[in-house]
């Protein structure tokens, strides 16, 4: 499945998660502000690099996006969210009637994107050996706060196998771009996270014998951001719902 | 000299350049505008990482960084640039005469935070040798533009001994938050350089036979965006004369 033809299978209804869909090919989180509230939401992304790594910003109103030139932002996402002051109101699989011409939008990083060079190097993925989608925890750890925009940071979580710790830490550190290495490995205390088997977001993903779980930035801190901060209407993607880009992973790797 | 050190000297008047104040600590660039550009500033940031990449953002007015907490954006600059749309008006050592309320400010990675890594690895400095200024100049290539903001890229140079320019890629590329690895090796004329003699910015730095000229994007690229696109208002440091933060550059490295 190529980008387009993911894209393609996105606007045709179909739902996702979308990890494993168009391998080797970028995919990006969607958060979309009235115009007023860009700054906020792009000084956010600013101070909160890790998990707000940002890759494209529209111009207001626009639903085209330079890293997948022949996309529409309104209807190439699997499931979005549609938010009024901080509240869900609605997960429809087309914003079109929702869509504003003051709209911004952000695509930011995610960690799908580092996932097939995981594997590659032998990294067992679980959710996806599981067909689920990755478990996210928002974590009591604060972002640093940007204007009327302040929240929680969001993770995701991977169980890998302890041997191969070292090895995922190496390969997603060389993709800061994507979240870059891991920002906590091992006991979930450690970001108050009290039970691994009720993540926030996605689905619950066993661990093998011997795996220890590992935490990367989540681009679904902006959407946590949103809910905490509350501004009068937006649109973010269903997590684990993504953008298929037509960018290579390997554009953002670093190091080469 | 240690960065309070650093930053004391120029408090008191030393004017730079700054290349091999405080080793081992990150310099940052700066430019402040009115807070009603600077959403475009922070657009054209994010836009053009390469040569604009964005270690800190002020709130409007405050002349406080995250960076170096006890310094003074007003004062701790060795020299400044004041410009009025667009026009060079003052070059002064302090800016607080010139300081507004609704300055936000602008902290932009540097290359001189590379050096000392390629210094360890072997690769001379010849600015450093000849005690000047880095070279740099003003390029053919166009920034991607951000609402009211545009420009072409600005990048320094630096003579690398040919056998050097791979383990010179290399090590920088690992720091993509002080520019990454180069934009352009070899014939300055493909980057539209017509005389590497004459730097738009910075000194002449003479090349070593067996040198090839190495060129990276450049932190100034901000203060020509300020010269093309002529704000009403704005500060910039001078070319070469940076802040000297308490960051240490490894913080910035990745892929450890």
């Amino acid at each position: 499945m190529d980008p387009r033809a993911a894209r393609a299978r996105a606007r045709a209804g179909a739902t996702g998660p979308t990890a494993g869909w168009a391998p080797g090919h970028t995919q990006a989180n969607l958060v979309s502000v009235p115009a007023d509230w860009a700054y906020d939401v792009l000084l956010f992304c600013t101070r909160n690099p890790r998990p707000c790594p940002v890759l494209d910003v529209t111009d207001p109103g626009s639903w085209r996006t330079a890293l997948a030139p022949d996309a529409d932002l309104r209807t190439d996402i699997p499931r979005y969210r549609v938010w009024e002051h901080g509240r869900l109101v609605d997960e429809p699989t087309d914003v079109t009637p929702y869509w504003r011409g003051d709209l911004v939008s952000f695509l930011i990083g995610c960690s799908f994107t580092f996932e097939g060079a995981l594997a590659e190097a032998g990294v067992p993925l679980r959710h996806v050996e599981q067909g689920r989608n990755v478990s996210m925890y928002v974590t009591r750890r604060a972002c640093r706060p940007a204007g009327r925009l302040h929240g929680p940071m969001v993770v995701s979580m991977r169980p890998v196998p302890a041997a191969l710790v070292s090895t995922a830490r190496r390969i997603s550190g060389l993709l800061p771009a994507v979240h870059g290495a891991p920002v906590h490995e091992g006991d979930p205390a450690g970001l108050g996270i009290r039970d691994l088997s009720r993540p926030d977001f996605g689905d619950p993903v066993v661990a093998e014998p011997g795996d220890v779980p590992v935490f990367w930035a989540c681009g679904v801190t902006p959407q946590a951001a949103v809910m905490a901060s509350r501004p009068p209407f937006a649109i973010t993607h269903a997590p684990g719902r993504m953008l298929v880009t037509d960018v290579r992973d390997s554009e953002y790797r670093v190091g080469d």
